[in-house]
């Protein structure tokens, strides 16, 4: 264990003995540009300011596609272009309200519809209310002690889990399958707490579906302060029921055309062979979308950006993808590995960076071990700017579907520090205010490093 | 490369591999209770908004001293007691208020007093202006350059350095000798470019000092955007001079009483041997001083109470020490010390937390390689964790009198993640809401656990 701890040190401590390679030299070239002179915090000011939420399907979302292709089209980028593909539109309509009843007390609580659900009646919907923690013990009330009311499942975050995304997977199920789950006992509605780390009074919302032969029920996702609120009130008055109103006319409209926006850098040894760096361009509606994906988008066209910028000019053809739609649906997604399978595009590597643009702490690569064995020897490369997690892990969900479209690929994940990320999730609070601008750049540099090894010394 | 990266990969996958461990289970124990049921986020909030900007001599610096012994008092703490000293007194007064004025404009501007500086004369002070990046520049200029102006300081940081601490430390000179240096040449006031990666429109105060047989002028720190402008205004108008208005009433009183406050818990086996966890309850008086340092005050008194909480008796006594007057003296570090020399007190180590309530991802350990070796062989233990950074480097300013007043004595800072750190460093904007709660919760918690492995272990 010494001798590697050392070891390890002496890696964080000396770049110097590195330095003189040609490649340190270039990836420090690369973190110079992003750091000094970058342009991925600016252009999530515009995504975020000028343009805004941006679910699919909504006029925004169109805005984005727009512009994304405008900025790299003003840089030169090779080639750029749309996918034509469609969405799901959904629309939030407006605002919802929502009240605990308790004898002649209302007291207004803040929710927010979940992505996909139907409207209340245009009046609102009141009905007792009943808490559950998970579906066990829902199933446990049966129908008798379910029906006609509404679920509010308040099983909350284990924030001892260090890894806030374990606490999150382990929470989901009551907002994407929740509404199902109540609505075979009967449930006129579900309520469930936000899927956050934190104490807050922002409603976090996100996708939930219906199930084929199962009444649907509408569903709202509420701040967890009102959670805890609601939760006391139903402990503390056993005897005279509490009630819930809430009322929202969010509905689903006919699928819309919509864009995948790629640019290109055309390889100069080997074009058609493909690196693919990407990130959502959608978000929800309820903020900007800044580090649920503005941070992915920017960092990607800034990777290509900053080749462009050194005059590195890769072997193989580099694209930036911004993928549309995958907050409810990973149309974009699927659409981009169709194409790819149909033209028989021989794929290298594909990168996303869809876990919020915080500093890095390093990549995961998705199952490959001898892919993350060669990637680990770059360790020294990429130490001095702290990226030293090279671990296995999943690469992302828009690239996903190109695992088995693209036999060989390889998937890699930007992993950043994870720590603030349900706080903002899905949530008002998902604004540019709270991207700083060197975590953001760093992610840039990272990736854009990353990818300058592979292009040159390939992945496997 | 590829064995050694292999075996790192193993050590961040693999808590597993040592979960049997009885130090990983105790410090699973730990990471569990400061991310579960910790209290230095609810202690944070008091402390900055109960309590608020709290600078050395200030009645809030001693409402801050009254309060965390109480604190630590209700906890229980073996021992809880105040160490009388001196501390500089400065006072900021009114707002401070400045104008670019040019032919007939005047654009105001946001500045704020150094600390330490004197007042301008009641009515302001109104002077021709002159921009320079160092103090060859400045000197170049000559007495006939300088005398009768203000100073523009504005060599920004330099962004491209990956630590923000080091640029830092290439700017700062500019704030503390200044003054100094521009009046050794007939200046008559200093405006100096805040100490900041970003630009915004807040003032960024900090230290600055005079020297004997040098005339003291006026010294203000000017937020990085004002600057932006000046410097556009001074490049632009070479014809007609740009002059500068300002205006500050702050003040230096004579020394005031102020104390440190240190919680013991006592060691089981050798209480008369000392660790000591600390950081500083004196803040500047702009904002809360939330990261600079109500964190590293609320981890250190979450680290004695876990051990309470989880009934982990320590063998050697552990000491929570609040220090005052960091910020503007260094006082309290100082008393300590004497202290500690005077009574020949035993030291193993002092731990010190002042880089902010961030991301950890390690500790840095002064000049003692024997002690950085030694804690290197518990990697595996704090790698589930992402503490990983295991480097040398410095204690920190509080317990660096330490070193020789107590030989033998090992310091170790605790190093966060450092991208954040000086966008609210010493300005208004270094307030709670800008803390994040697991951030914090698992900075207390790494060092609680380097704490309970030094205790067992030692520390060389």
């Amino acid at each position: 264990m010494k001798l590697i701890a050392t070891f390890i040190s002496t890696l964080f401590l000396s770049g110097s003995l590195f330095a003189q390679s040609p490649d340190s030299l270039i990836i420090k070239s690369i973190y110079d540009e992003a750091l000094g002179k970058g342009h991925a915090y600016s252009n999530l000011e515009y995504l975020c300011k000028k343009i805004g939420p941006r679910l699919s399907g909504s006029q925004n979302a169109q805005k984005a596609v727009d512009w994304t292709k405008k900025v790299m089209e003003d840089y030169g980028f090779d080639r750029v272009y749309l996918q034509e593909l469609m969405v799901p539109h959904w629309e939030r309509g407006a605002k919802e309200s929502a009240y605990i009843l308790e004898g002649k007390s209302k007291i207004p609580v803040r929710i927010a519809a979940l992505g996909g659900s139907i409207a209340t009646a245009e009046q609102g919907l009141t009905a007792p209310i009943i808490e559950v923690m998970n579906f066990q013990e829902l199933r446990s009330l049966g129908e008798s002690g379910v029906k006609g009311k509404i679920v509010f499942f308040n099983r909350p975050f284990d924030n001892r889990l260090f890894d806030p995304f374990e606490a999150y997977r382990g929470a989901v199920d009551q907002r994407s399958q929740g509404a199902v789950e109540a609505a075979k006992l009967g449930a006129v509605g579900v309520i469930v707490r936000s899927m956050t780390n934190i104490i807050d009074d922002n409603p976090h919302t996100g996708g939930m579906r219906y199930e084929d032969g199962v009444t649907k029920i509408p569903a709202a996702a509420i701040s967890t302060k009102a959670a805890e609120l609601l939760s006391q009130k139903l402990r503390m008055t056993k005897a005279s029921p509490v009630r819930l109103f809430f009322k929202q006319n969010c509905r689903t409209l006919p699928d819309a055309v919509s864009y995948n926006v790629v640019g290109e850098i055309r390889g100069s040894v080997s074009p058609e062979k493909i690196i693919t760096v990407g990130g959502h361009l959608d978000s929800w509606d309820l903020a900007e979308g800044a580090h649920d994906d503005g941070t992915g988008i920017t960092q990607s066209i800034e990777v290509l950006r900053m080749f462009k910028s050194l005059n590195i000019k890769p072997n193989n053809t580099i694209r930036a993808v911004m993928f549309m739609n995958e907050e409810n649906g990973l149309r974009g997604g699927l659409k981009y590995a169709e194409i790819a399978k149909q033209n028989q595009e021989k794929h290298i590597a594909a990168i996303e960076s869809d876990h919020g643009g915080f500093s890095p702490r390093g990549f995961t690569v998705q199952e490959s071990p001898s892919a993350l064995a060669h990637i680990q020897k770059w360790t020294h490369l990429l130490a001095p700017y702290k990226v030293t997690e090279l671990i296995p892990g999943g690469g992302g969900a828009d690239i996903g579907p190109l695992k088995t479209a693209v036999p060989g690929i390889v998937l890699i994940g930007l992993k950043p520090d994870s720590h603030r990320y349900f706080d903002i999730h899905h949530a008002s609070s998902d604004v540019f205010e709270n991207v700083n601008k060197r975590e953001l750049e760093i992610g840039a540099a990272s990736m854009a490093s990353l990818i300058y090894l592979i292009d040159k010394y390939g992945v496997q």
